[in-house]
């Protein structure tokens, strides 16, 4: 069975004997070969550059024995594309060039553009799929609408979606038309993603916490519902939930194929709410990867008999791999995970 | 029945009319007879000096019709008595003189210290007690063992509790040694607070949800539990848990009587999973009071109806005030609370 055969089988929540594995942030700062790179070009320029981006996405694969790749770039190339630039602060953190400060702005955002503007992410995703084959899956990806919006009306610094959630309350009118115009740049850019290589898509939405229980759903899942719609039926869709596990029903009806969840919750609980026809991802805490390949064995081995006997269920981390991670640790997880026999 | 009876009788869950009020951070930044006190005086003269700690305490108070007061100071006052100081860095946040580095460091820390070192809470509590009367209730508080650790053995830093977690894993007798430290200093704090007019004390979790779900009982719950079981009876303990409402069976399990809970949950749910015998605070969104008078008095109908038909209910945010918060907002939120009946 291939890693590809295996990811898909998941997704499709078939009975597996390991579960396929791969980390998000897999490619990035904790590894010497990123590193190199990135003290050549800056980050925006490995995002921007199809054989960079190609490059970066390849490291980690050429290191661990993982079942997909996921294509090198950010979810603010999308804003970027609309017309809403952003650019990095020195002191660290991200900034976007100017905040989304009323109707006209938003009006002016152009959300038919993202194919052209975006085509570097379409070269580099043909460039991984000629050297991956059809061997090991390959993912695109995309920030959900909601999480997005936080960025461009927030501006990029942290104010608790303070803006984001006024515009929602007080103009609920023109929060649509912005939450519209994202759906149907993230529709392009994510079918794009498809016709390029990917086999299965992720939507981050890191930042629905932020969301009130209440709020949820109209804020920001109607909105992941509606991008999920307009993909191609039998494209895997996989939507990241940072803090939000415990609303995995709602998180199932959005249409996702996957749900991936934090270290936060127990995936048998994830289960239990989410129902049967669902797969879920996750949910290592990732900090363990700077400890140490014992303490890394331990705890994947927990996760794999917490989802023991579930089908459906994609090995990852609760969030991104931290700059710190430790290469052997890494290579600890994935050995484990392959070495898993359900119990 | 005076607004000190009713913060009891909720914490009892007897049956109300309308919940009691206060707020998380209610003496803060968003008011300008706070920024102009902090104006001559830096945080921690704020903090250390009885009169001044006692005079912003009792700030929220002259303008809105709170039900409890909560004693203006620090949960990193614990750490400085035990010799482990700090400061704010220049950039904002703040840095523990040094990090916990061992075994060594954790053995000289002076969990004895405390009630001599912190006799300023005292002398601030004992004044505000003075200027309410029995009229209102007064809060003393506490960060969790786990919270405080987060900062004594990261530094400061946001390092994802890394840190801290791989001391308790790797080194479980060192880590035991710092959390048994904390207990105990914890215990004597509360209690002085107690002994010098403090009715109840809320222990913040802040950095709760860094615990893996397998973790959260062992490493920050039964460390809170031991600190609740070393209070004299009848004083009630509210646990405040950001990001973990979903393990509020585990949470009332600690012996809490209250359980104050983010805006990410409905109150019902997390009653549902608690059960009878444990009240609920919260959690209305703390961003909404940095939008309209009318947008707050919407949202606190939403937290009082979720709440509705519930013994045990205290109203607050689900996190502490921010500080573009609006003063007329404030005393919108005070009024639609204080107007309501239960349905």
């Amino acid at each position: 069975m291939t890693s590809r055969d295996r990811f898909f089988a998941a997704c499709r929540c078939d009975s597996l004997e390991r579960p396929p594995v791969w980390l998000m942030r897999q490619a990035g700062r904790y590894l010497p070969e990123y590193r190199a790179l990135k003290s050549r070009h800056d980050f925006l320029t490995l995002v921007r550059t199809p054989e960079l981006a190609a490059e970066v996405t390849l490291q980690p694969l050429q290191r661990f024995a993982l079942d997909a790749a996921i294509v090198f770039s950010d979810i603010l190339v999308i804003p970027e594309a609309m017309g809403q630039g952003y650019h990095f602060k020195d002191g660290g953190g991200i900034r976007m060039d100017f905040t989304l400060d009323g109707a006209g702005q938003i009006e002016a955002l152009a959300a038919g553009a993202v194919r052209e503007r975006l085509d570097y992410v379409a070269q580099a995703l043909r460039l991984v799929r000629r050297e991956l084959g059809g061997e090991t899956a390959l993912l695109g990806f995309a920030g959900s609408p909601w999480t997005l919006a936080t960025y461009m009306v927030g501006g990029g610094s942290v104010d608790a979606g303070a803006r984001l959630k006024a515009l929602a309350r007080e103009a609920p009118g023109v929060f649509g038309t912005l939450m519209e115009k994202l759906a149907v740049a993230l529709v392009d850019y994510l079918k794009m993603q498809v016709e390029n290589g990917a086999d299965a898509v992720q939507i981050f939405d890191s930042w629905g916490a932020l969301c009130g229980d209440a709020d949820y759903k109209q804020w920001s899942l109607d909105w992941i519902e509606r991008v999920i719609a307009g993909l191609p039926p039998g494209v895997p869709v996989i939507v990241f939930a940072k803090g939000m596990a415990a609303h995995a029903a709602v998180l199932a009806a959005t249409g996702a194929h996957v749900i991936s969840v934090d270290w936060t919750c127990r995936l048998r609980d994830v289960r239990a709410a989410a129902g049967p026809g669902v797969a879920l991802q996750g949910n290592l805490d990732p900090v363990l990867l700077n400890a140490t390949p014992d303490a890394v064995c331990a705890g994947v081995e927990a996760v794999l008999r917490d989802a023991d006997g579930m089908p459906g269920h994609i090995f990852n981390l609760g969030h991104g791999i931290l700059p710190e991670a430790k290469v052997e640790n890494v290579a600890a997880l994935v050995a484990t995970v392959r070495a898993w026999r359900k119990g």
